[in-house]
């Protein structure tokens, strides 16, 4: 029973069979092969608008090196507190980026708001050279708390920050599990609301190592190509990564892996609410859960050998963990986990 | 007729199967899963020593994240003027180690020598602030000249540089090819000879996508997970890199692919060599022949399908041309590249 | 009437002379003259400790310069959230340390509290590489709100950061400011409270442009001379600098200088307490007077040729604004300030 | 008898005297008074060109701020292998760039050719992401051998650069003294040769610490007020920068200084050349003199007082020493050298 990650599951088999595939012949090295050539167009279909497409193979690597072409070194983000590029990546936007910084928000549900980022935003002094310059707003699609931004909320945040000439950037690790819970089609949620940049994940929904850094406007592309070259990122045999994701898109496995581990996230808290002494955090929107649960359930869990984290030391007798479906967690083991939580 | 890179070609169907065979279950993320432990022992024994094993993704990668722990940056890093790092890889050491130098050592056939590197020193003043500090010799083996670096003569360098308190990196993006070539054991010409670190390479030689840094000296290792994790290169689920790595060592494959490759060259060249106005420019050791070709025969072999770099622009009725051959050129390709040649 | 900053004072005579005597034959460039020999033993006796004395000419070069050496890139620091390095120099600390970042707390009067700093680390793992890991303390003294650290608060703090393995830095540009005030050694208050380093301001409080970085753990002083002259801050006339640091010190014209700022800013809060409407915001401990005014009566002394800033937007008819008294702030300044302020 | 460098000498009365008079009263800081508004016009003067120029405290800080402009992290920089930023400033450059690349030329009298950017260029690929990418040239004028770019010359080297749409820096740490010996308008040797942007040095001729950036093209400032700003760079106390550049400049103080070291300059190289065994290595056109010297000669030149570098180790009984003379050389120390010199 591993509910730590979604990137604690392998890869869907579809997506081997696609990277087997592609091991026939010689190609051209460094992205100048068919099957990256292909997925422009791929992407360009399923977003129904023109994108330079760069795939890369960290979403880490996705999200700095999008942001770092968006801010300058002197340059500020606003992200919220706990996104992945405040907690998880070791600043690394901050390197890519030679220095910039990243102004985080606290809001209860993982979501940034208009109002949020204008309150940060206003003792800033336009051009004035002792203030890091405000220059992207980062959302996170699903949020690190499972939740969703819909359509309307993402276009809210947009306009607040290209009034004041700021870039949008989403860091779409799980932008799958979103689309799939608004059932809209990936334009909505993204360059229609506004989104400039966007990191698009696929590792943690059912690929061996593939993101991919999509511009909806190619004049931000700017020295894209050279900064992924030069921290490193410039995969020689490109084509098994393109070939990851165009396996991922093809026929919807990106929509059915993510629409599984929703499904699965949403028996799993339906199964808790009805615990006693359970509480479920927050909306269940995406394949995160994050529940209040007495510590003895949460010790009887470990005993049956589930696997996830606290998200906070254990307070007045129990604990906020933090459980995550994937497109390959067994059924049982969510009915399995329901079954001892209830003891 | 590929004959542009190596990295031309895909990967071994061993290497494949070993990523499909990594793909059961669930396993910990950002290497603290089976596969990658394995790894360490492997390593260890391939070498005959004990070692730090870190996977990556790319060979630029390797290369600047194991240089950046080396030079500071106010450290200078003497390499050879044609190695990857210094024309192929967009200054990424540079901007890994944040700011250090190259100092680039032109000698005819490749290889650095210890009087070399000693003249191209002997200005810099110890500890003087306004001068980049020497830090680091990097070596590259096989070279980017096709030749190899003999035990002692790597032994000769290390002993300059070690007196200097500099390290020693080992660039091995086709590491195999010279082990293969000079039938020693991996440790001769590694930890033996006065490496430090190296960059091991197997995507050149039939891996889909695997590097690995290797640190011979465990106390030199100091903050090089931060570095990986912070640039980009912590892969999320990175068995399936290990997994890529340990069949690459599993039963010789590396040796027996690198040995095809040398074969495929010495052939390539002992054909060439019988052509009339061909000759080849460096002792062909490994997998690399560069040749000066009558640019009649240079024509006539791009319009029979061959590819491959120009290297210098024509002179005199001729061009330099870089050949170079894989674990899995065809054999025929050989053969029909020369009988081309031929006329 | 201009209480915008101490630095829009000039300079105390004493060090105009200073560096007229400092301008007399050749003297070896670079900091190796006599005058910056002279500097260490001054600043050890100023001290009653051993310490390495590096001047520079500007406070964000202290401060960045200081932290570099304590962060590394992977490192966090934690500070203020107003202060200087966090709001006014434009993310300097982030570029000068390649990528560390600044947690920055708010607390209510400008103080860091041992409790606030816990809080703000707890949810960060020590060793795990995806958290920025924390590495050094930065303390203000006085603070960006005019307040000033007693020395058993400063400990405290200090023993937090030292019980976590973090060095304790202070941004001292106001630091005469402080020791004048609390009339303690200033010893006390720096390394006899814990403090690693610190940035030692002059040119707020009477110098042309001189501030020094201090290192009381000579083992600290690591690579900083290399990072020193890699930006740019070694003078190459440095006996200029080190002449108007001498001169600060010699017979208490830094504690002097100080206790005028201190005292105008003493009688200028007294008056303004008098003031019907106006209501001071912090305690007035040195130079710096937060205060909330109606804002007809901040029309009236803009009117009447005051300047100075407003901290934040108008609210509720009144504004905080900041007044900042020097060591040269005209006595009659601050009577005609309260006078037109009294109406 | 000090001839190590111009560095070793003092400030002129006069420059000093600007300084004391641009302490009166309280000013703007940061760049916001009057002294530095009054400078832009006066450089626009003197160059007969809209300017925008921008004061620092160290040539270091001018050339590595204005190639950071100039040049993006994946660019390269053109200059002479042995120029101040390729031996004497800790790398600096490729630090406020983020990791640029230095191309050093060697060419036998430190002065670049168009042949020699050429050749060195030819082999990097425009547009290929794996090669640094030229950005620009950066000329020293008058160079480290002492000799002078002619305006014809670095017009040449101008138009190659700009053909392949790289911009021209000129590092003028020692501008003067070349204006002097051309007895040309300054425009001539900078904008009218293409130069775009350059370091302006006033330190090593007279001044206590001063320097400019001057922008001949305001939108190449782009982001450089930033990038002072974030380098620790940008003065709190400014005027005192300015004000020394403004007197630098009034009634020709710039170039009499200049006239005073080249014509020492010029009347020890006269008195060297009639040793017996001394030879004059390049042609004495500023206020450096290289000389190959007898053993012997140099051992007495020490013994009587003498200070100046070897500026290579002695070789079949000679040193090929450097002499550099300044605003404040003693004549008599002129003589004296002479008198040593000759036995």
């Amino acid at each position: 029973m591993n509910f730590t990650s979604d990137n604690c599951y392998g890869a869907s088999p579809t997506i081997l069979e696609a990277i087997a595939a592609a091991n026939s012949g010689s190609a051209a090295s460094y992205g100048d092969d068919a099957v990256t050539a292909r997925l422009q167009t791929r992407f360009a279909e399923i977003f129904e608008h023109d994108v330079a497409v760069f795939p890369v193979i960290s979403g880490t690597a996705a999200n700095a090196l999008s942001l770092s072409t968006l801010a300058p070194p002197h340059g500020a983000i606003v992200c919220h507190a706990q996104s992945h590029i405040a907690v998880d990546e070791c600043s690394a936007v901050e390197q890519f980026t030679h220095g910039a910084r990243l102004i985080g928000l606290d809001t209860p549900d993982g979501k940034l708001t208009p109002g949020a980022i204008e309150t940060a935003l206003s003792p800033i002094q336009k051009g004035a050279v002792h203030h890091a310059q405000p220059a992207s707003v980062s959302l996170t699609q699903s949020t690190e708390f499972g939740t969703v931004y819909r359509p309307e909320e993402a276009a809210a945040i947009a306009r607040v920050a290209h009034a004041r000439a700021m870039k949008v950037h989403l860091d779409g690790a799980r932008f799958a599990n979103a689309v799939s819970f608004l059932s809209c089609a990936p334009a909505d949620i993204t360059w229609r609301a506004g989104v400039d940049v966007m990191s698009f994940g696929a590792t943690k929904n059912g690929a061996v190592g593939a993101e991919a850094v999509i511009f909806f406007d190619r004049a931000l592309v700017h020295d894209f190509e050279y900064r992924r070259k030069k921290s490193g990122h410039l995969m020689s045999k490109m084509r098994f990564v393109s070939a990851q994701l165009e396996a991922y898109l093809v026929n919807g496995l990106w929509l059915r892996n993510a629409a599984f581990a929703n499904q699965s996230a949403a028996r799993l808290a339906a199964g808790l609410r009805d615990v006693s002494g359970i509480e479920i955090a927050y909306p269940v929107e995406a394949n995160a859960i994050f529940a209040q649960v007495p510590d003895r359930i949460v010790e009887n869990l470990r005993k049956a050998g589930a696997h996830f984290y606290d998200w906070a030391p254990p307070r007045n007798g129990k604990t906020l963990i933090r459980l995550v479906t994937s497109f390959a967690t067994p059924e049982e083991d969510v009915a399995n986990f329901v079954a001892v939580a209830r003891g």
